[in-house]
Formats: structure tokens, C-alpha cells, sequence
């Protein structure tokens, strides 16, 4: 497998290319709308071929990449099932398998940052955690029907359930990290590490965070798969 | 062999953890001044003991965070021989190769962006690289006795010698590229691929950058270790 993480200074995003090395069949999770130019020449360079664009739930931060990604290779948008995403071509049911050439990317509903937001286990080893884990952190639940106790329990019973070596790959880092483990997570998390699910919602419940920048633009164009003119219709 | 990439924000610099997961020695590569305690608190959550902070060079971007590394945890500082660098432990010769444990850090003469550059290969497969070679790029060459033609020849005849698998690990990226490999490298990156010497050095006289911001303080302060109030005496 290969395994590419890159990162969006700008909105402190990590997007995920993962190909079949044999078959160079590749798929990107959670592309960045800027930053479609740098992961198509990545895709060039690699000899890949783009056949997914996978989402692990929609963003509120930043605008996806996937809908000028269809236009301009005709991979297929892949989106989590009830996801308010009109314009995917794939909606993917909770465990269900998504193969890349012979790589396997299983879908892990765990709602709580969203109500419709997957991780995503590639191989069995690499976990996208999305906006639900971070790094000693989590996803915020404070709109887009987040809910505290949800995320609580998607990370505790559905994350935390895996093996300890099983490296956290976030959708988001702000301190400079890269990776992780499910173990250091369930030793370290501080939002998580022998918190009660009371304590962790009241933990999430006092953030007092501002609403991301581009929040009134990114959610509309990404139910659209990042089309900023069909969603400001 | 625990490797980990830890990347500071603000002057665009990756910083990389190195331990062996056995006897729980650990070396930093390029720390940060302004993320010691980050770092610190990553080796204190993993059981790590921190025993070296290794330089690829003397730093005009940042200032290290080696000497307050020093103070806080008694590791050693380790720096290329030669290098103006008054506060350090060990001095590392070409191809000398340090042990953190039973991982192997083996130091490479790399110069042209500095005249005492070096970039690190651990255990045969992981390539720091430093500010010699980026993701397709380079560091500049314009300041601190760097020469393009003498970098053209570190890269192609050290580095590009390496066996394509090569994972390349560079000292900063600018576009949310994490890893290359010497054979991408070889094959896309712009400076270098099909560029004879004299095209490499015309490139490198015509990039025109600004200084680092940060470059009337770095580099003195680096030649004390990192110690700010020891370079303004």
C-alpha cells in the first residue's frame, strides 16, 4: 500500500492518498478545494489513477476538493450513507468495505462531531479518524447536530475498541502531529483518559470555541461536493 | 525503531523523533525552541528517555531547541563536525553512525546549503534530510558559505545514490508534503531532475528570496545551542 498523508496549512487539514502500488489504483480521503492542483500533480507523479474521493463527513472548515476532483479525472464521490451530500455517487453503509485495487477501506459509523461522520480503517492498521479523534484531542460538537455523548461513545466503544497499534491518522492536527496510536489515545487524550461520558460532555460542552471562518460558505458548497456556484443557488 | 514527525507551523519546519522502542532511548533531529514543551511531553507519554539532539546544520530559520533540551533532560547535543557550534557534545564526522539503542543514525557530508551540512540516515531507510534536499525542492543556497554547486553535488552523488525505496524526510516543507522518496525525487523534483550542474546553479542564483525572518537572531543564537541570552553577549 501507499500511504501519503499531506496537510493544508491553512485550515490545518490532512488529506490522505492511498493506491494499490500493483494495480495503482488510489483513492484521496478528504481532499482540500486548494489544494487539488498539488494532489493531482502528486497523482501524476505516482502514476496513479484516481477512482475515489472519499469523505469522512462534511466539513465545516474547509471546502472539499471532490467535486473539482470528478470534473477533471471522473473518479466517483464517496460519501458516508444520510450524508446531506446530494451530488456523491457512492454512499457507504456502516462496516461496509471499500476496495482500492486490493487495499481495504472499512467504514466506521461514528457520529458525534456530525450525525453522519465515518472513520475509515485502511488495512486494518491505519485508522482515519476524521474530525471524531484528534491527536490528545477530539472533533468540537457544538453544531451541525454534533452531539457530546454520541462522540463519546463512537470513540470509546467504536475507536478505542481496536488494537492498541493501530495507528491515528486525524482529519485535523493544530500542534504540529502527525500520528498516533489507539493506545496513546486511550492512555494520553486528555478530553478522554478516564473521563466519565459526564465529564466528557461537560469538557465539550465548555469549549467556548468560535465558529470555524469559512462555516457559512463550506457546509452549502460541500453538501454539493465542493460546487461553490450550485450551492450560493 | 519509533519515528515520528513533528512539524512547527510557524517557520515551516519538521522535526523528527527517533527511539528504539526496546531500550526506550530516543534522539530528536531539529528541534524547535518554541515547541520543547510539546515535544518533551510526547517523550515523557511515550517512556521515552531522551539521550541526543542532533542538528542537520546550523539553523537560520528557527532556533534550536537543543540547549533547552539540554538543561531540562542532561541529553547531549550532537552536531556535523566543523560546525560553528560552541556548546555542543559530540561532533559527528562523515559517515560516522551514532546508536540510539540499536537504531543506527549514520551521518552524511551534505553540503551546499551550509558549508557543514549533514543529513542523517537511520537504519538504512529513513533519509533526513534536512535543508539539503525537500520535496521537490531544495534549500537555498544564498547565505552562511552556501554553494549551489557543491550542493548540486551532495545531492546528486550522496543523496541520489541512495536506493530509490529511500524514504526522504526533509527539514521543512512549504506545500503539506510529508515524505518523498529518492527515486520521486530523482524523477520530479524540478531543480534536479534531468539538470545538469550549470542549470542547477543558474536556478539557484535566480530564486531571488527574501531572508529568513528569523535570520539575524538564529544563526548566533544557534551557535550557542539555542541559548538566546548567551548569543547577544
Amino acid at each position: 500500500m501507499l500511504f501519503r498523508q499531506l496537510f493544508d496549512q491553512d485550515t490545518w487539514t490532512y488529506t490522505y492518498l492511498i493506491a494499490d502500488e500493483e494495480t495503482k489504483e488510489a483513492a484521496l480521503v478528504d481532499p482540500v478545494l486548494e489544494k487539488v492542483e498539488r494532489d493531482l500533480q502528486l497523482i501524476r507523479e505516482l502514476g496513479l489513477k484516481l477512482v475515489y474521493c472519499i469523505e469522512t463527513h462534511v466539513h465545516a472548515d474547509h471546502i472539499t476538493g471532490t467535486g473539482k476532483l470528478k470534473e477533471l479525472t471522473g473518479c466517483k464521490g464517496v460519501v458516508p450513507e444520510k450524508a446531506k451530500v446530494e451530488c456523491a455517487d457512492i454512499y457507504l453503509k456502516d462496516g461496509e468495505v471499500l476496495k482500492v485495487g486490493s487495499v481495504e477501506i472499512k467504514a466506521i459509523y461514528t457520529p458525534g462531531h456530525t450525525d453522519c461522520h465515518f472513520a475509515y480503517l485502511v488495512n486494518g492498521t491505519h485508522l482515519l479518524t476524521g474530525d471524531a479523534l484528534f491527536i490528545r484531542g477530539c472533533g468540537r460538537t457544538d453544531f451541525q447536530s454534533g452531539d457530546a455523548g454520541q462522540l463519546y461513545d463512537s470513540i470509546t466503544q467504536k475507536l478505542f475498541t481496536l488494537p492498541d497499534s493501530t495507528l491515528v491518522y486525524p482529519g485535523h492536527d493544530y500542534r504540529g502531529h502527525t500520528v498516533s496510536t489507539i493506545g496513546e489515545e486511550k492512555q494520553y487524550n486528555p478530553r478522554l483518559a478516564n473521563k466519565t461520558r459526564e465529564e466528557f460532555i461537560d469538557i465539550m460542552n465548555n469549549l467556548n470555541l468560535p465558529n470555524p471562518a469559512k462555516i457559512m460558505e463550506a457546509i452549502p458548497a460541500n453538501r454539493q461536493c465542493g460546487n461553490v456556484a450550485a450551492a450560493a443557488v
